[in-house]
C-alpha cells in the first residue's frame, strides 16, 4: 500500500479511544478503526457545508463503501489521544478514493485506502457525484 | 429488582462472547448485555412467527425501548458460553415488560426488567399491540 | 426516576451521532446511549486529573458498572450534536451514584441513574475509592 | 482480489443480522462485516480445538490482523441470514492468510482478504505458529 505522510491536504480529525473500543486483547478491536475513519470522513463532509442526512434526504444520494485496504501497523490502546488524516487521492465520477491514517503522536498505527461509491439510494444505482461537493472535495485532494 | 428463576415459560436464547464484546478490562463491556437481550427478543418474537422488518413494513408497527433497569452480577468473559432468558413479566396494552436474564452455566451474571412500546411508526405514537402477536407473547408470561 | 435539571455542578460532554451509532430504525440503538454516558464519565475523570488505565496500572483499582437504571424519552438520529450531563448523586465509600442525562437543544432524550463500584482488581472485591478522587468528585455533587 | 467459490475446505458460519449490526441507511454498518468475519475465524479456531484465551494463558500466543482487503458487493439487511465461509489461502510460518466471504442464499455480499500475525504476547513480536494449530488449519486450506 502506499504511504503517504498526512500533507496539507489532509483533513485532521482527533479521536479519544474509550472502554467501548477496546477488547480483551487490551487493544483497539480492529473493525473499530472503520469507525474512526467513517467519523473521520463524515466530519470532512461537514467542515466542507454537507450532512449526508440531508443529502439523503433532498437529494436521495447517499455514500456507500465499495472496498477498503487496510494496514494494521501497531495497536492504539485505552485512553489514547488519536488523529485521523484524511485526504482524497481519487476523485472520480461516480467515487472517491480516500487515504484515511490513524496517528499517535509520530507513531503511524493504522493506514487505509477505502473507496466510496455515490449512490442514487432510490435505484441503488451509482450516480455522478454531485458538482458542488466534488468541487469541494477537491481540496483534501492529495497531489 | 425481582429476579425469578428462569422458569418454564422462559424463551432460551444462547450467545458466545467474542472478542468485538469483550473491554481492555477483559470483560464484556456493559452496554453489550443489552444486545444481548435485544437479540433474544428478536428471537423470541420470530420463533412466535414475526419479523420486526416485516412487521415495520407490512403494518408500520415498531418496537421501542422505553426504560432499562439493569444489574450487573458477575462479569462475563472471552468465549464464554451464555444463555439469556427472556419472559414477559406485564403485558399491557401498549407495552410489554420483558425479565431478561444471563447465566453463566449455574452464574446469573445479569439481570434486568426492559420497558417495550408498541408504537405506530407514521406517527410516532404508542398504538395497541396487535391482537395476534399479544396472544402469541402471552405464552412467555411469567406466571 | 428522579429527574433534575442540568445544574452548575454538572459535567458536559458532547456528543456527536455518527452512522455507526445508529440502527435501521434510522435512531440511535438503545446500547449506546450506555457508551455515550460511559464517555463521559471517563472524560469527567480524566478533567479531574485521573487516567482509568494508570488508576489500574497503578493502584490496581477499576470502576465497574453494577446498576442501570434508564428513560428512553425521545430518539437521537444521525448528525445530532448531543450533550452528556453528568452529576454525582450520591459518593458512597465504595460507590458512586451518577445521574447522566443526554439531551439535544432543549429536548431531553435519556435520562439514567448509573451505580458505580470501585473495585480491587486483584481481589475483585469491593474497595474505597481513593481519598483524592473521592474529593475530586465532590464538585460534580448535585445538593 | 481473487473471488473464489465455497469449497468443501471451507469453514462455514451461520450470522443472523440484528438492529445492532445495521444502521440509519438500513443496511449492515460496513465496519461490522468484520466482527462477522472474526466470529466465523474464533469458531473455525475453536472447531479445530483451540480457545484464543487458552493459547494467549497457556502459550502466551495471540493473533492480531495484519491487513484487511475487503470488497463490499450487496448490501445485508435486518433479519438476514448470512453465512460466513472462511477458508485458508496461505499458510505462512508466522502468519495465516484467510478467504472470508459473507453471502445470503446465492448473493455473495461481501468478500475478503484477511492476514493475521501470530504473537508472541509477552515480546510483542512475530512467533512460529504452533505446530498441532498448524496442521489443524491445513484443513481448511484453500487448493
Amino acid at each position: 500500500m502506499i504511504m503517504l505522510s498526512p500533507s496539507s491536504s489532509s483533513f485532521t480529525h482527533p479521536v479519544t479511544v474509550y472502554y467501548e473500543d477496546t477488547d480483551a486483547a487490551g487493544v483497539v478491536y480492529y473493525a473499530n478503526y472503520l469507525r474512526f475513519c467513517e467519523r473521520a470522513r463524515t466530519e470532512a463532509l461537514r467542515t466542507l457545508g454537507f450532512e449526508q442526512q440531508r443529502l439523503m434526504q433532498e437529494k436521495a444520494i447517499g455514500f456507500v463503501v465499495r472496498h477498503v485496504e487496510a494496514d494494521y501497523l501497531a495497536p492504539a490502546r485505552l485512553d489514547d489521544q488519536l488523529m485521523v488524516y484524511t485526504s482524497v487521492i481519487k476523485l472520480g465520477g461516480a467515487s472517491l478514493t480516500f487515504l484515511q491514517e490513524i496517528v499517535r503522536s509520530d507513531d503511524r498505527l493504522f493506514s487505509s485506502r477505502i473507496i466510496i461509491a455515490c449512490l442514487d439510494m432510490a435505484r441503488q444505482r451509482p450516480t455522478a457525484i454531485p458538482q458542488q461537493l466534488r468541487s469541494s472535495f477537491s481540496q483534501y485532494l492529495q497531489k
